[in-house]
């Protein structure tokens, strides 16, 4: 059976989910945090250092939203190996706690068609179950190859949120570890692509790829440090499309273009200088 | 009120302590499984590898034991901040399971007074609670400065496995991360002696130290590698003595001299060759 086009709108049931202070630095452990300067990120790497409160990484939204998911099993049946992570975007209406409690409900908001396949997009809204307000919105687009054809709309295409043709205004590159995925992985992900390599091979990797929303968190944490001052509570919104996978130890650079007040555009890149996400932008409150 | 050295005998009351899977594999990152050859440990860092059934680091039991340390309260209040970790021991009757729990009963095995301290010697007895059967014994001896002068007995002295002069017949290197300690903190030992360099100071180091137990699993890979064939089934005890703070970044060499069937003895050395776990001694089943 194939995908069903006219499941936009569908949602989910709502799901439930805690974290804890320990999950929110294993988090950002999985991302690097704490890497380069062990005693510079304490925030987020540690509940009890002296005179520093315990922050959470912004795009920790993507782990604790991940319920929304839910929502794909309405669009019908169809293989998960040929799923591929194409967009993330993350909205946040306040800093996330150190611990809480989440509820979130997912809804398709677009089945386009790509013609080779079917791009599927998924918002998914989560609200803070202590005190009811929303606490973020999660969007993540997936392209599942073979799905297409099925004569509906393309959607939107071309390039999305193209940098200025300039020298880009900061730039902060991360390395990461050859065993990053290992780490990543605790924070939910166990899809073994990132780890075992025998599946890697199954998948037509050389070797195992990192998660793609460990780069995200990479890059997250580069503008978080870079045009919020290290601060979640100016860090409002930040989207991008995953462009090419990323092997782990690979270093990734990103590069920063004030667009305007509170606005800025962005890309990611590999070892090679390939763009691994592209079309990045990330509004924030500016100082 | 200074320490009571006739409570050699006391015991605690019994503690339970659960671990599942991801607990096992979080203990392992943070002893170093993984980081020099991310797909050479997949054993102990993944649940879900093609062919590969999980195990769990036989040095894992110092965290799972630790419940045993309620025994200290017998022996009067002291000065936290004054106690050094001094010998570790463990003996395990068998593979410590991948998820599971164990009932812990902590003995106050000996007090002596070394003159400008007391030592105390703790022995914790783990029982797997599903089978009834013992699992491990740790023991664990810490040096509280200030508390010696009671006219008790001074207990043994002198060095312990003195290893035999020729050049050891195994050598093992693993380089620790600066932020080694961030991670390895996750599996328990939240003090800030390893995290804050603010605390750190206040305790006379330069940086945050690494976690003695952190140099300890380092090593305790490094003989479970070498000398059991990586197989845990195979490890049966193992014991040192804490002999020099370790600097997280430091490369940790571990040498091992076979000295017998099933028996090696060992030592840890840090960057400019000091011994920082002395006196070790390892015993193990022969292939």
């Amino acid at each position: 059976m194939p995908i069903d086009p006219s499941a936009v709108g569908a949602t989910s049931d709502p799901v439930r989910h805690s974290w804890t202070s320990k999950d929110a630095i294993l988090y950002a452990l999985g991302v690097g945090a704490g890497a380069v300067d062990p005693l510079g990120e304490l925030a987020f790497t540690t509940e009890n250092s002296n005179g520093i409160d315990q922050q959470v990484l912004p795009t920790m939204a993507v782990v604790l939203g991940g319920g929304g998911g839910g929502a794909f099993a309405s669009i019908g049946s169809f293989n998960p190996a040929m799923l591929v992570h194409g967009e993330q975007a993350i909205e946040l209406h306040g800093p996330i706690p150190v611990e809480g409690e989440v509820e979130t409900v997912g809804e398709i908001t677009g089945i386009y068609d790509k013609g080779k396949g079917a791009l599927v997009e998924v918002r998914s809204a989560s609200t803070d179950t202590a005190t009811g307000q929303p606490l973020f919105t999660t969007t993540m687009s997936a392209f599942i190859r073979g799905e297409g054809g099925f004569g509906g709309d393309r959607g939107p295409s071309g390039p999305k949120n193209p940098p200025p043709e300039r020298a880009p205004d900061h730039e902060t590159a991360y390395v990461t570890r050859s065993d990053q995925a290992l780490l990543y992985r605790l924070s939910g992900d166990r899809n073994p692509l990132h780890s075992d390599p025998t599946f890697a091979a199954m998948g037509g990797f050389d070797r195992p790829i990192l998660h793609g929303l460990c780069t995200y968190g990479f890059t997250g944490r580069a503008l978080l440090h870079r045009l919020c001052a290290s601060d979640p509570a100016r860090f409002r919104g930040m989207e991008g499309r995953f462009s090419s996978p990323v092997l782990p130890g690979e270093r990734l650079t990103v590069r920063m273009w004030e667009v305007g007040p509170g606005e800025a555009l962005f890309h990611t890149t590999g070892d090679d200088g390939r763009v691994v996400l592209d079309g990045g932008r990330l509004t924030y409150d500016a100082a």
